[in-house]
């Protein structure tokens, strides 16, 4: 049985156990969630790895994903590795295998097996990455060679797989017909678009969602379903192909659901600040609720190398307005694949990007800002540096620049405006 | 006259023309905007080396300003002016100087020779330091050493002082009624407020504020009314004590401008996400549109070390909500003061909120992301690394990662989504 199957039963599993506890939220809460598809456990039953499951969704603290792998132009085994040993240390609460270089199997499952937590992969790209290798135009994968790509990643022990089940005909027809800037932005959503207009067809994912489906509720694999039309610049934002998708994974959502599979929706991408909300209510109304993965929000095309930053700007008003999971980006984003700093900073600016969401959407999120001004306002600088959410960055900080008065700061010094208003305001 | 004064004759003034010129907006928005309030242009009069005077207010791009100086513990005329110089390079719209160490005179006045952008300071920290160095608590200022500060600082060739006016016995009498955690973190408003306490009077800066208005109409000074009591944490936002400073900062900004003296308006602080909108339009009702210049705002109060990005998320929702002028926030706040590499991240942290709340303000904002996109969508590297925030970082960033094929970059190598998709969708 899938986590949302049991918990229509009313079966409690172990993972629901341990989450409830996580969370501190009764376990009630997490079977309705489960049971009305407001929440998702991604943990596939052949990940005996994963030690640390987490639920995503709605009532849960907001979590954070971090893209690791290969591409063609950087592939080394040992690196991945070390990039999803940071982001666990720098508090990742998932991670995703995106590699399209070098030994992709292998890869994928020595990151499966270190894993303590959720591991997901795009399968299409490692179909579409093997048909280019074996010497033959991508378009010309078999749908065949595209669904049973999709069942390796399932039988592999993949905790949630994504796959653009919404770039479909219907959904080309309407970028035709729109005055899009940057297309299509999604390697996934690109590989298919190419795919559909070179064959004329549908999409081999949709017309295959039952099968998929089959497959997906034997592994109690979690469905994320991608969105390949997400707007890549601030112009295409909130446009008809992006919202076209948006309606069909809305159906499609339903279908999985009653089929007994586990369902989140991927949403954008490049968006202004404005349309953030927007974006989240609309999802929620179509997909009547499902937990909502975003990637970004990009605010601004204009930052290449702080892209972390713009994102977590994004990503602070996306989990405020009821987003549940953020896709991490880097400082890497639109340069090059990201580094293992990278990882390190993606990860950090997304979680303070959830938190800062999680205060308004959790009231008990707030404590741990609580108890780190209490520790400020008391001068307790050992409780500040372990309650901050990069204690080892604080502490060679505050090391650097050594106050004449071990209370206060540099900054202020003898001046502190805490310290001498304790004096007289009594 | 002042630029209020010139603006309410129809008098054009140099600096009025350059800002016109600067923004790509008609003189008149100027003229209205300077006459009725909610545009301020910062120039002294005394300023002769102040040759990119800057406009803040309604109808124009939100601007960002870096906060330099030394402090008891660390003081430094050389590395001051190093500050000055890599805050101009990044971008920042004006400096203060909140020196509070060393020789605060000189280290005052050679900024300001070498500040071609507006210049701003925060008085009593001199008098305050002054008191203290002579061996003297700072509650023993005398009412003429504080306001005499000021005047000198207004003689000096400052472009904008704050001065904490709205920090009164009715502002600290509700602080004491309610319950905070941080109390007051503002250096200014807690200098007045223990002076207050202990000398059991009224803030003189509010009792003399007519000869200030005076002395600042005389140089051009614009008052940048202080937020003493601006929240130090996020369960102190949005309190009493500091809507009711804010209250008086309302009744003063008349006075001031009846008086022809350029205003603007501190603001918080440490805001929760969903209360900064809320905090925009209460300034803007209770001080008639008077500008808004806010430091932050702070979203968590618990990433110390990425203090840059915190600010980044409230900065970027303040200025689409209205704000008008962002102070930085540098990754060293709540730890120590800011050295070079500081300085450098907090203006292009903020100046990424900025733009970013500027395309929802202004349609225009939107172009520099258009450019970008198109760029990004035609391969051309060149022009993408030149219309970024920071063209060094981008440039370095893809020189350590070469891709096989130069049109692309090693994110997603020859499988790049935009690139495939240009072949197929024609």
């Amino acid at each position: 049985m899938t986590q949302l199957e049991s918990a229509r039963k009313s079966k409690i599993s172990k993972e629901m156990s341990q989450v409830a506890k996580e969370e501190g939220v009764p376990i009630e809460l997490i079977l309705e969630g489960l049971s009305n598809g407001t929440i998702v456990i991604p943990k596939n039953i052949k990940h005996t790895t994963l030690t640390q499951p987490k639920g995503v969704g709605k009532g849960l603290f907001t979590k954070v994903n971090a893209n690791i792998g290969t591409s063609s132009d950087k592939a080394d085994l040992k690196y991945e590795l070390k990039k999803l040993d940071v982001a666990i240390k720098a508090g990742a609460d998932a991670v995703m295998d995106l590699s399209t270089g070098g030994d992709i199997d292998k890869i994928r499952s020595e990151i499966i097996k270190n894993s303590p937590i959720p591991v997901g992969t795009v399968p299409i790209y490692q179909a579409a990455v093997e048909t280019a290798e074996g010497g033959r135009p991508i378009v010309k994968m078999s749908e065949n060679e595209i669904l049973e790509g999709i069942f390796k990643h399932i039988e592999d022990g993949l905790d949630f797989i994504t796959i653009h089940a919404g770039v479909t005909l219907e959904t080309i027809e309407r970028l035709k017909n729109d005055k899009r800037l940057t297309q299509i932005v999604s390697r996934g959503g690109s590989f298919l678009a190419c795919w559909m207009l070179y064959n004329k067809k549908q999409n081999p994912i949709y017309t295959n969602f039952s099968k998929i489906l089959k497959k997906a509720k034997e592994y109690d694999v979690t469905l994320s379903l991608g969105d390949g039309l997400r707007p890549g610049c601030i112009s295409d934002a909130t446009d008809r192909p992006q919202i076209q998708e948006l309606v069909i994974l809305g159906e499609l959502t339903k279908i999985a659901q009653d089929a007994g599979v586990q369902v989140m929706i991927e949403g954008p991408g490049h968006i202004p600040l404005d349309e953030i909300e927007m974006n989240v209510q609309i999802e929620k109304k179509l997909c009547k609720g499902a937990p909502f993965y975003v990637l970004g929000p990009v605010v601004t095309d204009v930052a290449p190398g702080y892209d972390h930053l713009v994102s977590a700007i994004g990503g602070a008003i996306a989990s405020g307005a009821g987003a549940d999971f953020l896709c991490y980006v880097t400082p890497a984003e639109h340069i090059r694949l990201p580094e293992i700093e990278d990882v390190r900073q993606g990860v950090i600016a997304t979680r303070i990007a959830a938190h800062a969401g999680d205060i308004v959407k959790l009231k008990k999120a707030k404590n741990w800002d609580y108890a780190m001004s209490d520790a400020r306002i008391r001068f307790d600088w050992k409780k500040q540096i372990s309650l901050s959410i990069d204690p080892e960055k604080f502490s060679n900080m505050r090391k650097d620049s050594k106050p004449a008065d071990q209370d206060v700061c540099t900054m202020c010094g003898k001046f502190c405006a805490m310290k001498q208003l304790k004096e007289y305001l009594k």
